[in-house]
């Protein structure tokens, strides 16, 4: 099928597209909390339904400590390549609650988009890709093996996921491993995702004081919890930007001039960066442009930092501890595990004298991947992205991580291929979440028109 | 009186005594929480009752801005000397609440020593002193004017009780200002506080972006203000423990060899020092000994410092803003404000690009006290604790503050003399507070051997 056709099948059931897309958005389906167990059941079952009903043979797969992960599988024409695609159904919290100008999992249209937790992370570009499997089924226009997977853990943590896949893995082997999760270009072109950062994080206590300790009788001669972590976390980075932690950057490859200049070709106007987040992207690495550093480098941030007194005026004591929560992403050539003893390391080394360290937790979400650019399943997808009359594709390394991703293609022994069409004002993980329906089009288009040419004459069935 | 009788009349009295510092106790004058202004005039006007009970005159003194002043006064016989007590009714937020193994309001018995908060800082010393003044009342034994004055303003900011009290200046005017809100050394022996130091604080903080970001999205290009704030936090002092701020240092004398003498023989065990507090005395400036640190020595601590997530798990942002609060102990020769104003463009010199800060909060408690060693009240002094039996009394330099106590003797034009009974188990600022039944009479019979003993035919009535 061809642009124009996508486009008048979408047009003749563009109520019921849009009420199956409203519809998925009402399950509160928010892996992380317990209490939402039983919605995110809810959502699977509605999703695996779904796919019966599209003449899938559909299943929700279990395991005893992550929500269910709905598998869905339809045979194509002899010969013709396996797709696998990847979802999640799950959301993130919707707090904080009295941010949202209406209620997070009550849809409404407020003219091109539509508001919900969700909107479009995961559930608008999963929509559009499913609705664009069911027009070319409808049509009789689709000739690959589709394969589906769409977990309730990507949200939280899905280790438990990825071991309970890897039982299934004869089942997943696919081709092509398309992921709808990722982001235009910051420049709004549509964009083919070729890397993302892997992912590790730790939660550290330093103890001083069994109590907390007041600070004139013992200013000068007690160290001070807070005082010795900040110096702690102050050690990760030189003054140059570049991380401190011994042996961190081992086995770091700097891009090459292509991939330089590809990620560079993308970049933002820096005063619109600001108007956007309120900071310009002057942190990190100084010898490397503000879009190489999250394409291409790892960055330690510190995710919370917490001590002593917090209230109003002043309470002079020397805390009795001092805890911090750091995250590192990763690049390719980083071992995670590797990578997180270095930082405990490099912390235990520079603990102040007097002072104790506990890590409380340590979590490995996953290595960085990367994708090839001289790939033909590249090729295909810029040609699927073109034919829907858009700009130029670029190529786009993010700096966020989808942990599963790490693990997944190796066990459907697929080549991955990430396109999705999410922009910054879609506010995912925020409040008032949404996706326009050009978006929701977008994803609806590539989808029929890259998946549609599969096992066609002029493709590459072998991929 | 000599100490037996003052003993005696102790145990006539004992019941009467004890629940007059229990009722003491029970009134919550958190005077920095302005829901218990209401409990902190009830303890003043309680207290003013007492001392018109004793034949006082006595006043609550008004301003606008501080909880009320007790004001009480009684004339002595012609030619003796005047006796100004100085206390507070005032004490420190109970929080954490739930660490208090009883009420914090609710004084209990455990042994020997009671525990609420107040039970030594300050209602309990007081407590002391005013059975002594009372016993030399009720023996007719009191040859000595007395003047009190009891502010509720000193665990928070006490500027505008001494602008009040200026007011007041000619009814202050005293011989002698007695100040029952120090300690005994920290090897235990009876002490004379010989100085205090000052203190300022503020609170700074560090902005970024406008709201929380995806730390893989951005990490590595946003400048992260908790990174950066543990970054100035860190600049503020060198390897050696010494304070990096500019200027800091200047006119700070060191301690002469008689005073290194003095204070490092009150030097307690570091093991014993480790039980107390769990910690050893290794922090600071490595030049000099842990008790010359908090005696001669200015310091800057992290009260708190807060940024980002907290919560359990983890939650990957780059936090959009970071706030310290810290405060600094000063020594003679620095000038208060010069120090703040050191200290924050000290701070300002190293915000990282990209981020801004704002002080948001900027206290100047009061410059640093000393008193001088061949005094002949110090001779009185002495020889009071000596009629107590005890050991030989020692000097120390406390490294808390009593911010009132720089401008103080100056209006009243009266020689300051701190002698006080406070343990480091009394865990005051903190919970299960407590004080006990033996240090409850030591501040009652050093006031009443002390103050007995003014205008006596052996004593320098002139002072």
């Amino acid at each position: 099928m061809d642009k124009h056709a996508l486009q008048i099948a979408f047009d003749a059931r563009r109520e019921t597209i849009l009420s199956d897309w409203i519809r998925l958005l009402t399950f509160p389906s928010v892996s992380v909390d317990p209490a939402h167990a039983g919605d995110c059941r809810a959502c699977a079952e509605w999703l695996r339904n779904r796919f019966v009903n599209l003449g899938f043979t559909a299943e929700l797969l279990e395991t005893a400590r992550a929500h269910p992960v709905v598998f869905a599988e339809r045979r194509g024409a002899p010969g013709a390549p396996t797709l696998l695609l990847y979802g999640h159904y799950d959301v993130q919290p919707a707090d904080p609650l009295d941010q949202w100008l209406s209620p997070p999992f009550a849809p409404q249209w407020r003219g091109n988009r539509l508001y919900a937790r969700g909107a479009n992370d995961d559930k608008g570009q999963l929509s559009g890709v499913i609705t664009a499997i069911q027009t070319l089924i409808q049509s009789n226009a689709l000739r690959a093996t589709i394969k589906i997977v769409i977990e309730g853990n990507e949200e939280c943590s899905d280790t438990h996921v990825i071991t309970m896949l890897a039982q299934h893995r004869e089942r997943l082997r696919a081709d092509i491993l398309l992921v709808c999760d990722t982001n235009r270009s910051e420049n709004g072109a549509p964009a083919i995702t070729m890397g993302l950062r892997g992912l590790i994080h730790l939660t550290a206590v330093l103890r001083g004081p069994s109590h907390d300790l007041h600070s004139g009788v013992h200013g000068g001669r007690v160290p001070n919890p807070a005082t010795g972590l900040a110096q702690m976390v102050a050690s990760l980075h030189a003054p140059d930007g570049r991380i401190a932690v011994t042996g961190f950057y081992d086995g770091v490859q700097p891009p090459d001039d292509t991939e330089r200049a590809l990620a560079n070709a993308t970049a933002n106007d820096p005063a619109a960066f600001e108007r956007e987040n309120g900071v310009p992207p002057v942190g990190g690495e100084r010898a490397f442009t503000p879009n190489e550093r999250t394409a291409f480098r790892p960055a330690i941030d510190v995710n919370g930092f917490h001590s002593g007194y917090g209230g109003a005026g002043s309470k002079t004591i020397i805390p009795s501890e001092a805890t911090v929560k750091l995250s590192a992403r990763l690049v390719p050539g980083q071992d995670p595990a590797r990578m997180l003893e270095a930082i405990i390391k490099h912390l235990q080394a520079h603990i102040p004298d007097g002072l104790k360290m506990e890590i409380t937790e340590r979590v490995i979400g996953g290595p960085a991947i990367k994708l090839d650019l001289h790939s033909s399943l590249v090729k295909q997808a810029c040609a699927a992205l073109s034919a829907m009359g858009e700009a130029t594709p670029v190529f786009i390394w993010e700096g966020a991580s989808i942990p599963i991703l790490s693990k997944l293609p190796a066990l459907a022994c697929a080549e991955p291929l990430l396109v999705g069409f999410g922009v910054d004002a879609d506010r995912i993980h925020a409040p008032n979440e949404s996706y326009s329906l050009d978006q929701f089009l977008e994803n609806y288009l590539f989808a029929g028109l890259f998946i549609g040419a599969l096992g066609g004459c002029s493709q590459d069935a072998s991929v």
